[in-house]
């Protein structure tokens, strides 16, 4: 975790503090469903359960609970010694029959629900915002590229509406992944239930917000993990295209949008150009980060026999770092497209620097469909799109064409004209945002 | 792709042959679309779908259509160019407003779902087998292990029940890849539909069974490629682990199952325990090379603005490879699981050359309940356990125990021998089986 | 391997006939060791040599060994088979001592040996080219651009300078590194040449131009391999770069080169401006799959005990893959930068459309060593930069500057006009030109 | 970084403090060169000089730093101003023509290299270690394990001299790997040394110890950067290896070598036997962890023109966590190595449970040797052998053979035994260690 890379929220989430207050539910559950089995005495559970909602822990001190762990040298038995003190005697029903392994699975599970309520709260934000700027700019005009080339118009509504519909689709992949990793293993030593009953499990999952893991060994499998942080790694894909996209928009020569710079803001030097797209490129850089989580978590999946032990630090690293990461990108992509300064005149010039090439294929056509053969219809626009290229767009194809009299007597002026229509490449625009956002756009 | 790791039907989707054969399909469904709509003549659109399911293309000519490509430079074209001869002169209506991306990125949509349905067979005759074995093994007892070392008693069903449940998993992952991937876009240079109405996506999509793309840019989002990609790399895993599984029962020391071989079979020298793992070896290698596509895949999202090309090489290779290996690999494994040479007596011999100590914790337990402190009966048992443990395997706990006066004072011989039940362990297999089976087991 | 993506030297390096040649030569080398220190008759060990040099094997009969294959199900054995016919009873001695693996892992060497040197040949190639073109370029002045934002002048040929070095530290790398891999190991079943004399090693790592493995296991060990192919990863994100700096220069706003076309040859389309860098956004996609292969090299190390068969799987992929792609994505660079349009004008017109502004922090600092205050300077240039920015390049600075009492009463017309010298920009260039090209710049 | 799993030194490279220290000295070496070039005057230059020899900066003050840095928004600026405090007037020529990732990529060379010396040291560590056990335990006979089947016998020292001779290479990989990212630069906005002299670089560089990169652009390119965490990410694949090494060793059936424990030490619970190989497997997980920085770093490579800042939030992450746990695991295998508890009565043992079968390919050349064809031999061997496998190691094959008489009408009881000699298989260890380590073993 890079605190420069973080919020406090998702952070929280990766606390020890919250660790161990998940720890304690999960005892605290546990036993709560031990006592209505007869496991343990119901009294002394319901004495359990009254102090966790009476809230007898209070602020986790985790250096006290760290010192204790120097001690033992396992965390749970230290956290377990920490918190029974402010218990009574019924302190020493705590964990019976369990393993360690249910209490930090199943505590995973948790901080990974969490986190991905959180990223599907940032999904939502981002969705909301794109959909706003989409509807905004949705017919403003600018220039298709394929290849970095200028191709036929689209919109830059457009844009934001197909980067909507890649991230409402990010949201539909992480709620599988969500309810993927969200189940609760209280097991034993090696998945039997030998020495715990399941109740036992149903009940903590019920209290949890989890399912029950059907079958577990010591271990949730790490399958699930493996899934969960291949999603975030593509949902980190999705971010860099679009920040890939308005780096390339605020370029020098394009210039068509700029990440937000308040008015009175300098730039970094003299030159009032240099305003740099230093967030898209920060962006483009986590979504690497992101996305090396996604080997390591695949690496993990074959533990040895029914389990072993070398996922834990993988773990520790890509579990806050991955979340983390990827909660600070989608807020920092939510408020570079929210701010986003958009340049409709500067695309429409853009767009006319060609001068009116970008039209020349319905030329073509209306050519060929006014009788001309094709290959010679070819070659009429051809030779005046060629002028028009080596101009440097000085010249205007719509005027060469108007001059050309070959042209001229199969197409008249107002023809000529009505294929140069801007309207015509646009007219589907409304469909597609039907389709994309539904009867709310 | 490398013949040895692939299989015929799976080589057969991602032949030329196939993929010309969709692309002929995807001409012709919107031929007939347009025909429909009246973008061109009605008859000659009939024509053309009347020519497909007469099969008039039969045999598709690879070398003659890559001669033409040879000329013409473009694969789509060439392609028709061949494909025309087969029509009369309604041929000219074909890829009407098309661009080569419609049929590109529409045919690999089709490729990649026949893919997928194919992996889903191969996941169901995986589950299948598996299945079986589970219940097969449902009661044989075997060493659970953690961190490699002896852990506590488990079936050998069990541990085949887990990754039932686990490919289980991976199957509901993988429809939602395929339907994430089955999408199909004919909407023109720039995903305007400025030359072509929607009504054609519709319509050749409801032909292929995809679902028309809500907004394309020139080319089908990739986002959907890698998270098709990263399920492809999670099965993957999966296959991991239970090949290292598998690899481990075998070692020389261990020899609990093995791969099988055939009665009159030699090793592969005067050895005769010089029997390899070699299927599950290369299957731990597989998995590898499926999973080396998740990056690239992911990688391959941001292409810059509607589209660039860098895409194409990468899936050229990813494609076949990652699903004839996974298809291939699936397959694989289905035959080890199918065959696999299980062997009980040794498992239990396993599990006894401990002499016992596998039960210590609940003798351990037993005395503290009898009423003797933690501290005590952990040295009572401990004391025993150490000289097992020293004695490699020739002396059995339960004796030790029963001659041990400060045990025999609270516990009687039948409740030692009680401790020492193997079925406490395994009593809720059942309950188990029924999680993962439902009713079926 | 995708034939569109290979040429073919180095598809032959990894074509079966090249392998069974290695392996050919590998045993005779092994006999005539065997000969000269006793363990095999030396007339018979003569004799194999004799019918090496004069090529017995001659053409390599795949189909015949393949069929071999399919009965003995051992491709070694197979071989010796098929090429044992070609001699006489000496055939016996092949192999003697030996096993599989010595010749299966010293041909591997063989072959990312040759193939590594091919690999050099195509960054000699490549380094030829750019160092021409660099030295053709050198004064070509052109906007340094950081964030994609204009910064200061550059030349063409610097940027050309920087790509030659980077490549020629890849080609220190990959010495390196093929060095690494070409060991030799003949050392048995599990590398303590119990049944074979090191000699025999050592004769036949001289013959093939390999080093003795210092100790094998009964395999080559894989950190080779891992650093061999970490390495042409390296290199393919070497190729990416240079290939993206080309696809950022062709862009329509930009243009300042552009992959080469012929002087007749035709756009895709009507319009003459729509010439896509297809070769290097190819290049861009090729590098993501030579990457692909370093994960899955590095994951190949870790082989139980003396030697697991995971690796061999992935080896048959990432082997020919990574080497046969990375020559092709060489030499298509090499060519790509041999005939790149380069257009000097555009990239001045490109540097002159911010109207002079590059050269604002250097009037800053001519006004402050005039003796004005630094914020005095900087507002003073600031607000004459700011006409220029808001005018879209109509207007010039260094007009706006001469017009400007407050700034001419520190600087004169001369003195202003020497601020705005390219030259300042490029003093420099001849010393970095030594530093990369030596005396030969 | 993940505390638990780092050590002081290395954290101490990546701290903030050692970040300024780093700063301080590059802009005082630069001042002190500008000062002899004239550049600034040469007594304030001096008195800069001295006042780093007197370390007036002392104690770093971090939060004071960060403070100003809120402020300017800019961290070098923040610094210089902090710095500046500590000096007179003479602060005005800091920086001077520098512009910031002058001083960052500087930095951030000399932490790679400050960190490639600690490593560089945990390998000599290592590698002492490890010739001290392989020396130790050079004639410690163990079975040899191919598939993890045994095969035939080599020493315990042999494997460790096999691990020594693979972290050997992995120091020269590291060496080259540090030299080429130790590299200063200096140069400007755009690489051009447009404003600052190229004598100011090369003192620079030889004050820390640093090549001056021969051309940068506005940062040292990241082919650099990606070759050293590729390096970094070899060194963690041997990693892993000897560290999956020693769990197989620990398994329980295995169980020939343990991770250290104190005699004194209890179990994890009243299994004695329950003692789990943590530390390799912890080794494991974090092999995966610094390996997952190779992608990230190549992805780095190709900024965008003269750079973009894409690279500098991966780096945040990668740069202290993979040096950071590559130096705290390099530690911790060292440790794990050193104290390793061996038991060869365990590896004989081992050896020995397959009744001397691991001897039976050398009576089989024994009997053909004496005369019987290959195929008689071979039915022989195997006829003895098999009694022995069904036995599963209660009979001896010696015995076997001594009392059939087909096997003794052609070898005497001296004659088998002396095939069942050690000694054959380990004749050549020290030729081997002689190789690995030279004269000194």
């Amino acid at each position: 975790m890079v605190p420069r890379y973080s919020r406090p929220a998702m952070t929280a989430i990766w606390s020890s503090e919250n660790r161990y207050k998940i720890w304690w539910a999960i005892e605290v559950f546990a036993a709560e469903a031990m006592g209505k089995i007869g496991m343990i005495p119901a009294d002394d559970a319901a004495t359990i359960r009254n102090a966790y909602d009476a809230d007898v822990l209070g602020e986790i001190d985790v250096p006290a609970i760290d010192a204790i762990e120097a001690v033992t040298k396992h965390d749970v038995i230290a956290f377990l010694t920490w918190a029974g003190e402010k218990l009574g005697p019924e302190r020493r029903w705590l964990h019976q029959g369990m393993t360690s392994s249910d209490v930090l699975d199943t505590s995973l599970a948790v901080q990974l629900k969490q986190s991905a309520d959180l990223l599907l709260d940032d999904l939502d934000a981002l969705l909301d915002v794109l959909k706003r700027r989409a509807i905004e700019h949705k017919m403003t005009a600018t220039i298709g590229r394929s290849h970095g080339i200028h191709a036929e118009p689209v919109t830059f509504g457009l844009k934001l509406a197909q980067a909507y519909a890649e991230f409402d689709r990010c949201r539909t992949r992480l709620v599988a992944a969500r309810d993927d990793i969200a189940t609760c293993a209280i097991s034993g030593a090696v998945g039997t239930f030998a020495n715990i009953d399941p109740a036992i499990e149903a009940h903590v999952a019920a209290e949890l917000g989890l399912s029950p893991e059907p079958t577990s060994t010591q271990v949730i499998p790490r399958d699930r993990h493996a899934m969960f942080f291949a999603t975030l790694g593509v949902i980190a894909s999705s971010i860099e295209r679009l920040a890939v996209e308005i780096r390339h928009l605020q370029r020098t020569e394009v210039l068509e949008a700029e990440e937000y710079f308040s008015p009175g803001q300098k730039g970094s030097s003299a030159m009032p150009h240099k305003r740099n797209p230093v967030l898209t490129e920060n962006l483009t850089g986590l979504a690497r980060v992101v996305r090396s989580a996604v080997v390591p978590a695949m690496e993990n999946v074959a533990l040895w026999h029914e389990r072993d032990i070398s996922h834990s630090s993988v773990e520790r690293f890509i579990g806050p770092d991955a979340c983390i990461t990827l909660d600070f990108a989608l807020a920092r992509l939510t408020s570079v497209v929210d701010k986003l300064l958009v340049y409709p005149d500067r695309m429409q010039r853009n767009m006319d620097r060609m001068g009116g090439l970008i039209h020349s294929q319905r030329v073509l056509l209306a050519l060929t469909q006014a009788g001309l053969s094709r290959e010679d219809s070819y070659a009429l626009v051809q030779r005046n799109a060629m002028r028009v290229w080596e101009s440097d767009g000085q010249l205007q194809l719509l005027d060469l064409l108007k001059a050309d009299p070959e042209v001229t007597s199969r197409l008249s002026n107002d023809e000529l004209e009505g294929l140069f229509d801007l309207g015509y490449h646009l007219k589907r625009i409304d469909t597609i945002f039907a389709r994309v956002f539904g009867d709310s756009a």
